[in-house]
C-alpha cells in the first residue's frame, strides 16, 4: 500500500473544486463539488439522529438507487431544521448541478455543515455554481477539503494506492469534522473517491466495515449531529475485473477504504476542538464486545476523564467511576488499568506513588494507550477520546457571535 | 413551612462538629461528626456506581439494621478504590465514634469524598476523634456543612418546620458536591436531620420520593460518584404520633423532607463547578416518562448545549440535535422549543430572526426555563442543568496539583 498527494481527486477520473459564495463571510471557501467522469456505484452512511438534517434525507433517498455522478457541499449552514423549505433547497442544489452535468438530480448527493436551522442561503449556490463547475479541477481535491471546512483548523485529506488483479487502485477522501464527533455513526463529513471496479453491495459492505472501525470508534464531546455523512463514490477507471465480496481482490480493496477511513478519523480527532492529545482507551478482559465497547464509551466520554487528560493529571480514579457506573457488572477485584502498558491498579486498587510517579510521564504524551482490563472474559473494544480544554469551550462558547 | 437556621442540627436532639484534621492541607476542616442524643429509624440512598467506595459498602450493610445514631464524614480522600484496607479503615471509623458514644458500631454510618485511589490517613483522624467529640454542639451545624466541602465554594444547609399533629417537627440538612453532579442516585452527599417519629419503611419511602424529585434531577458534568449518599435520620424527639406512610401528618411531612432536599440540589447546582447559569430542562408532550426524561437528559449533559449556555448564545439547533439523538422516536413536525415561555421552534423549524432577538435577553438570565414539547402525549420530566465554563475546565484540569 502506498501514500499519495491528491485526496479526494487522487484516484482517475474525480475532479473536484471549491470557492467562495457568500454563505461565509469574508471571502471564505464554502462549497465544495467532487465530479466522475463517470456514474458509478455509490455507498452511504448516514448519522442517527432522529431530526436529521434535509441533505441526510435526500443523500438517503438518492442511495437506494445506487448510483453516483457528483456531490456539492457547502459549508457555513447545515440545511438543518429547516423544514419543508430546507428539503426543497437540498433538491434544488443537486437539480442545479444535474443539469449542468447533464446527468439525473438522483445521482447528485448534497452535503451541508454550519449553523443550525437557518434557511440555506440559495442566492449564493445558484449564483455561484457556473464559477464552481468552471473551477472543476485534477487538481481540485485540495481546495474542495477546504470548502468543507468549519470549525476545523486542519483540512483532512488522504490517498492510498495498491495493485490489485494486475492494476493500480486508488481511494481517496477528504473529511470535516472537529465537534460533535461522536459515535455512533458516520461523526461528521467524509467522503470517500475509488476508481477501483467495484459492485455496489460490496462498496456498502467495505464502507460500513471501514467506518465500524474509525469514524464510529472516536470521541470529541459525545454529541452527534443531524448532518453526519460518509460517501463512497467509485467509477471503476482503474480497469481491474469488478470487485465483490469475497473475489480476489476485495480483500485489498478493504485494506486500502480501512487505511483510509482511519486515517481521517485520527485527523479529526487530532483537529478536534481544543484538543492538545488523542487517546486511545482499549477495554480488554470483558464479557461481551457490547460490555467493552459500553465501558469504553463512558470512560471516552466523562468530562472529568478528559479535563483531566488536558491537565495531565493521572487521575485514574476518575477512570475506575466511570468504569463503575458504565452499567456493566464489573468485579473490582479484577480490574486492571494500565497507561501505555504502565500498570497502576491491580485488584482494583492503586499501586501506589512509584507507579503514580511513572505515569505522570506518559500523561504528558501526545498520543497514549489507557488500557482497562475488565478481567471477565476475552471481548475487546477501542475508541479514540481526546482531552476537554479551555479551548473547546471557548469555541464552543462563542461559535455563532 | 418555615424556614430556620441552623442547618443539619436545628431539629431537636442532634449535635455537630468539624474540624480540621490535617487530611486536607493548611489547616481546612476535613472531618466532620452528626450525633442524635438518641438512637432513631434512619434512611439512605446510594450511588448505583458498580464500584462503590468503602463507606458505600459499610453504610449499606449497616442500613440492614435501620437504626443510626451518628454519622461521620471526612473530606479529602474519597476512600475509594482502596480495596479491603479502605474497608477496614471505613469500619475503624465507624468503631472509634461508637466506642466513645457507647452506642453500637452498626449504628454508626460513615461517609468520603475527595481524591479517589490513596489510602486514608487513618492516624490523622484517629488522633483527632477526642477533639471532635469535644466540640459537637448544638450549633455545629455549620461547621460540620464546612467540614465535608471539597470543591464546593459555598457552605450548602437547610432547615425547615412545621406543625404536624400538634407537634412543631423539623428537617435539618447539609450537602456538598459541586462536581460528578448527574443523575441517578444521590448525586453527592447529603445528609438529613429530623426530630420528627417515624417509621423506618415511611422515612425510606419518604426519602426516595424527595431524593427522586431533587438530586435526581440535578446534572453538573454527568458523572457520577463511587461514593453518593444521602442518609436521614431521625430521633422522634418532636414527641409527634410516630408517623407511617398514610398516616396523618404523613403528607405533611414529606412535604417538608421534599423542600430540604429540593433546596440542598438547587444550592449544589448553583454552587456546580464553574457554574454560571442554572437552566431548567423541562420535556413536555412524551409518550412516556422514561421518554421525556431520556430527552431531558441528553439535552441536559450535552457539551455543546452547555457551552452554548455558557456563551449566551440561544443556539436552538444544539437543542434540536440532542434531542435528535436521544433513541426516542420524535417527530420534527411536532417539535416546539421555547425559552422562558418564548417559542422559539414550532412544526420542528425555527421561527426567524425577531423570535431569535428576543431569545437574546432570556439566555442573560441566571436562571431560565427550556421547554421541549414533543407533541405526542401526556408524560413530562424536568432537570436542572448548568453552563459548562473555562472554569469546570480550571477546576478539573487541576484538581490533583
Amino acid at each position: 500500500m502506498k501514500t499519495l498527494a491528491g485526496g479526494i481527486t487522487a484516484p482517475l477520473g474525480f475532479l473536484a473544486a471549491g470557492i467562495a459564495t457568500g454563505i461565509k463571510k469574508r471571502g471564505i471557501r464554502d462549497l465544495a463539488l467532487l465530479v466522475s467522469e463517470r456514474a458509478g456505484p455509490i455507498a452511504g452512511l448516514f448519522t442517527r439522529n432522529r431530526l436529521p438534517a434535509a441533505p441526510v434525507v435526500l443523500d438517503r433517498l438518492h442511495l437506494r438507487h445506487r448510483t453516483g455522478r457528483a456531490i456539492i457541499i457547502n459549508s457555513g449552514n447545515a440545511n438543518a431544521c429547516t423544514g419543508p423549505r430546507g428539503l426543497a433547497d437540498a433538491e434544488e442544489m443537486a437539480r442545479l448541478v444535474a443539469r449542468r452535468l447533464d446527468a439525473r438530480p438522483r445521482t447528485v448527493f448534497v452535503g451541508s455543515t454550519g449553523v443550525i436551522g437557518q434557511p440555506l442561503p440559495m442566492s449564493c449556490i445558484r449564483r455561484s455554481l457556473p464559477v464552481l463547475l468552471q473551477r472543476l479541477r485534477r487538481s481540485g481535491g485540495r481546495e474542495a477539503a477546504r470548502a468543507i471546512m468549519t470549525t476545523d483548523q486542519r483540512i483532512k485529506e488522504v490517498a492510498v494506492q495498491d495493485r490489485i488483479a494486475g492494476r493500480l487502485v486508488t481511494v481517496g477522501g477528504m473529511a470535516k469534522g472537529a465537534g460533535m464527533i461522536h459515535p455512533d455513526m458516520a461523526t461528521m463529513l467524509a467522503y470517500l473517491s475509488t476508481d477501483a471496479a467495484i459492485a455496489q453491495s460490496a462498496l456498502q459492505q467495505s464502507l460500513r466495515h471501514a467506518v465500524n472501525r474509525s469514524f464510529n470508534c472516536i470521541s470529541v464531546d459525545g454529541d452527534t449531529s443531524t448532518n453526519d455523512t460518509v460517501l463512497c463514490l467509485a467509477n471503476g477507471m482503474a480497469g481491474n475485473p469488478t470487485l465483490r465480496a469475497g473475489s480476489p481482490g476485495f480483500a485489498a480493496f478493504r485494506r486500502l477504504l480501512d487505511h483510509a477511513c482511519h486515517s481521517l478519523a485520527m485527523q479529526v480527532c487530532r483537529d478536534g476542538e481544543g484538543v492538545t492529545k488523542v487517546v486511545q482507551i482499549l477495554v480488554v478482559g470483558a464479557r461481551s464486545p457490547a460490555d467493552a465497547r459500553r465501558v469504553a464509551q463512558v470512560v471516552a466520554t466523562s468530562c472529568l476523564v478528559k479535563t483531566a487528560l488536558f491537565g495531565e493529571d493521572a487521575n485514574w480514579g476518575r477512570i475506575m467511576a466511570a468504569i463503575g457506573r458504565a452499567g456493566v457488572g464489573v468485579n473490582p477485584r479484577k480490574i486492571r488499568l494500565s497507561f501505555d502498558g504502565v500498570a497502576i491498579v491491580k485488584g482494583g486498587a492503586g499501586l501506589g506513588p512509584a507507579a503514580e510517579r511513572r505515569l505522570t510521564k506518559i500523561v504528558r504524551r501526545q498520543e497514549f494507550t489507557i488500557t482497562v482490563d475488565l478481567g471477565q472474559g476475552r471481548a475487546q473494544s477501542r475508541l479514540w477520546t481526546t482531552d476537554l480544554s479551555y479551548n473547546y469551550v471557548r469555541i464552543n462558547a462563542s461559535y455563532r457571535s
